[in-house]
Parts: C-alpha cells; structure tokens; sequence
C-alpha cells in the first residue's frame, strides 16, 4: 500500500505547531460547548440528561481499508463521522458529542486541513453532534480516523443487537447494494458498464463516499423494535449475528430486498453478482426485527422520520438465513465482509 | 518506518474469524459487566452515578511513535491503557470503562494476542477500568492502538488546565525525566555510560515502557487543587500551556525538580542534558497549581494516597516559565515535545 499523503502534504509545513494546528483548524468545530473546554483541556467533560444513559462507540476509518487515498478531504470526513453515528442511530440513540484521534502521514497542507475541517462542520450539523476532544499525531503510514461517538438514550432505552424472536418481521431501511456498487465502480469505471446506467452509477458512487444515517429511524425504533444493528458488514453476514445471539434464523423473502437501482438492474442480468453486492457491506442501513403486530406502527413512525422501511422476512426458529427461492450456495455467496480478511476497500 | 509484524505475526493465522478473536481474547476483558454486552453489540450503553458527569479522552499509541517494535506485547497494553489512565487521574476523574481501536499490521498470532490480552487485564486491574467496546482493523503499516478512556466526577467536578492564579504554589507528583532517559537509553545502550548507574538505567527503561497514572492523587486535586494536568510533552512546555490560560507565568526551583535517580546523575555531569531530560516528555506525573494556604493540605492528602508531591516553584504575573538560576536559553532547551515534529518514540 502506498504512503499516503506524498503529494497531499508536502513538506515543508505552513503552520507552526500542534496548539496552533488545533486553535485554527479543530477548535471551531466545537462550536463553544462547554464541555470542551476550547480543546485547550486534557479531557472533554459531558454531562448527560436526566434519567439518561450514554451510549459509546469507537469505529477508525484507515486509508486503503475504509477510503481511497484520493477521496477528497470533505468526503473522508463525512465517512469518518457517519459510519459512527450510524451505529448510534441503529441503537435509537441520540448523537451528541464526538472525540477524533487523528493519525496524519505527515503534517497536512493548510488547505488541504481547511477542506477536511468544512466537512466535519457539515457531518456535523447534518447528524447532530460538536467535537468535544481527540489527539493528532503523525507517523509514517496510512492516513487513520478515529472517532468516538457519544450518545445519549433514555436510561436502558438503548436497542440491542440481542432479541430477536420467532415471528418477529424483518426490517431494513432505505437501500442495499449501492455502496458496494460504488466500491466495485471505484476499482474499475466499467464495472457491469453496458448494465447501470450513467445516472445509476453516479448514486452508487455518491453512496460509497457518503453513507446516509437513518437518523428518522429511532423513534420507531424505540416504540416497536426488538431488535436492531447496522448494516455494515452485509446483510446476510449481520442478520445472521442477530439472530445467533437468541438462537434463531431468519427466513428472507428474495423478491422484497429494496435493492438500489443499479444493483437492481446487475441483478436482472447476473443474479449472483447482484446478490453479492446485495450483501457486499456499507450499506449503513438499520436491521432490526419488530412483533409482527407493531409492523405497521414501525413503517408509520419510521415514516414520520422520513425514512423507508422494507419488510424483508421473518424470524424462525431453525438456525442460520436463509432465502426463499435461493439455494444454500446462493446464499453462501452473500456472506460479506471480514474485517480481518484482507479486503481493500471493504 | 519498517512495515510492522512481518516477524511477529506471521501469515497464515490460526484464528478463524474476527469474532472468535473477539470472544476469545477480548470479551474476557469486559469482565462481563452489562454495559459491553460481551462485545457482541455495536456500541456499549454506559449510565453514570447519580450526580457524575463524563469526563472522556482518546489517546493513540502508534508503533514508532510511542513504542518500538520489539516492545513486548503486556507492555503495549500497559502503555495504551495508561497515558489515557494519567489524563483522566489529573483531571481527579475515575476511570471507569476504555474502548480500544486497534489496528493490526496482519492478523495477530494467538500467542502474541494472549499475552497483549493478559496485559490489558494487568493493567485494568491497577486502574480499576474494564473493557466496553471497541473496533479490529487490519491494514499494512505500523500497529495502533487508540484507546478511548471513560471517567466519573462528581458534576462539574473536573480539575481543569484552566485556572492557575498569580501566588499559586506549583507542585509535580513523582519523578521527571525517567522515561526520557529510559527512551535515550532505548536508542543507545550506551547513552551517558559512565554516569549513570545500572540500577539506575534499569529503573529508566522501565519507567519509558511502564509509566504510571498516580491515582491516589485524585483526592488531594479535587480537595485542593486550583488546576492541574498531567505531564505528558514535558514540564515547561505543558507548564507553558497551563500558564497561558490564565495570561500567568511560572517561576520554578531548579533545586526542587524532583529528577529521576539517573537524571540527577546526568545533570550532575552535564546540566543541558539533565535539563532536557527532565523536560523532554513521557513523564506522565500530575502537574497541579495549589493556593498557598492549601499547601500542606494537598500534600497531606497526596501522601494518603501513596503519592509523593513536590513544590517546584510559585505561579506569577509575567508570562512564561523561567527558572531560578537559568538563563531563558537554558530553560528554551526544556521545551519538550511536538507532536508534528518528526520524533520517532517521544
């Protein structure tokens, strides 16, 4: 993998130091809250609401795993923040506050660090929160984003992974497949190109770059859900550790996955193709199983939250995921992504 | 930088999947407390005391950055974990619960994850800490790991680096410039060999690889303390810092710096080099501002819990650090470290 950065940030450097690094570039990202202290403080200190609890969680995005050394410096941000927050939202939990710990290859070109920090003020004020602390380092090798999430969920409010039932419906919001789309279209432009069209690979690759939060999504949740997680590393794959944890299976119905358009149109052509992609990963949609007699109190304020919901299934008790219509090959094929196989890009 | 690992984790791996890695090596970590829900959720849900705010920091360790390569792996774990411990501790916060981003050069040989494993679990145990959440990523280049801390305080209770005030009495807990002189020695066995004895150089190496937070402190900040932060870029400069918060300066007694055991033998011979040890960083002792009527008490408080605190001078109205007895070039060679310059271990 190459060192990131050769030409991004070149030395020499224009600004003259961490503080001021800080002060310029991160500090505004505050947005004053006290909590953190002008990022002049060692720690960020947060206090919750009342008859609250926090919710947590820390998810790095890496050059050459996460993103491509050429994705711009406003798209990266955005993936930073959203693959973070999208784990919260799967949790109907509220993000607040954010610490980055930045790991640069080298000390980044004023422009270059101006662009990164406009696009965290947009993530930002699209998903909720402020940054509240976080370190900046240098080292050789691949430029790394950590972020941690801070949210906040009525006290045992937060949705678990855990506790899915027999009869239980499946559910997945927005659409699958566009972002393993746009990867594929990353890595070569004519990916299926006499197949997807021109505007059908400009969303995919606009998905990749920029996964979506359902943040409509928790009020539904909270009301009707049993159980719930992201999709990130596949359906099939996610679904599947879902359902382990209660000793269930799932039951998928191929006809209803809201594939998006250009997955759709793969799949008309190459089923197992479309099917991979289908389950591929990134999505960052929410997977959540729900009673079957809050089913439609879930689609209701799922879409108050103006955010689609699709019922795609249902709970069973017989182990593993399996798909009507579909071999156990089949389904094999849709098993995603392991984040210690070496997959670049993934 | 060498690629890390090639040695140490060598391919093919023995694990079979992330998440057997998970519930073998990590999820034992979480001491199965709720709030981690064995790892095998997305995010931990974390409810505080009655009346406790959040007190929260992330800190990386970067492989030739912080450590070297050939550190052992209980040693890494010691050091990830603490430098986030030692912020919180000066903040007179409680650790409570870390999640760890770590990211792997290749998939961890069994032996080598039990063995960082049985370090976590050493050095939760001395800081009172579990393990709740967190993310393994694996890509070349060198290994990280980026633990994010979590810590109680009665509300609004933080110590911050904000609010030393002129007639302050400046104190340091510990010893300065024993990891500096460990890291020198790291570089060249045979850094000042003469001076400085081999128990000495023994107690520096282990001081470099194993610092240590001084959480019997916390009682004597929160009672007496008027601010306070750990020293981790070197006393002058973070005193610097501390300092300009407030528009204050420091006037230090070069006499009182309580040196390292090997330090005193180097500054003894050489007082640039002593000097520049004991400021040079790494040092993760408490640097705290006190009201003079509060001396005693804090010191008494200090001492109940087994910590030794030392007067080192007085917070005054001209700005910046000077030192009786040292010209300002002497005291500009205290200046410590900058994360953006290039410094492979500081």
């Amino acid at each position: 993998m190459p060192c990131a950065g050769a030409t991004d940030w070149p030395n020499p450097m224009t600004a003259s130091g961490e503080e001021q690094f800080i002060a310029e570039h991160l500090a505004p990202l505050t947005r004053g809250i006290p909590s953190a202290f002008d990022l002049r403080d060692d720690c960020a200190e947060w206090t919750l609401l009342p008859g609250h609890s926090l919710v947590v969680k820390t998810d790095p995005i890496v050059e050459g795993v996460h993103f491509f050394s050429e994705d711009t410096p406003e798209d990266l941000a955005w993936k930073a923040l959203a693959v973070n927050v999208s784990d919260l939202v799967a949790k109907a939990a509220r993000p607040v506050a954010y610490l980055m710990a930045l790991t640069l290859p080298a000390r980044p070109q004023d422009n270059w660090m101006r662009r990164f920090a406009s696009g965290l003020s947009d993530a930002q004020q699209a998903f909720g929160c402020v940054l509240v602390g976080g370190d900046t380092d240098q080292r050789d090798g691949p430029l790394s984003i950590a972020i941690t999430m801070l949210g906040e969920t009525p006290s045992d409010g937060m949705i678990r992974r855990q506790g899915a039932r027999v009869g239980d419906l499946v559910y997945v919001s927005g659409e699958l497949g566009g972002a393993a789309l746009g990867l594929n279209l990353r890595r070569d432009a004519d990916f299926h190109g006499g197949v997807v069209s021109e505007r059908d690979r400009a969303a995919a690759l606009a998905r990749y770059l920029r996964p979506a939060p359902k943040l409509g999504i928790r009020a539904a949740l909270r009301a009707a859900a049993r159980s719930a997680m992201d999709i990130s590393d596949g359906l099939v794959k996610d679904l599947d550790r879902m359902c382990r944890l209660t000793g269930v299976g799932a039951e998928l119905e191929l006809a209803s996955l809201p594939l998006a358009a250009g997955v759709r149109s793969i799949f008309t052509s190459n089923v197992d193709e479309g099917l991979r992609l289908a389950s591929a990963g990134d999505d960052y949609e929410v997977l959540a199983t729900v009673p079957e007699s809050e089913g439609r109190r879930f689609e209701r304020l799922a879409g108050k939250g103006g955010v689609r919901v699709t019922c795609i299934g249902r709970i069973v008790s017989s182990p593993g995921v399996r798909m009507a219509g579909l071999s156990a090959d089949n389904v094999a094929k849709m098993t995603g992504y392991d984040h210690f196989d070496k997959n670049t890009g993934g």
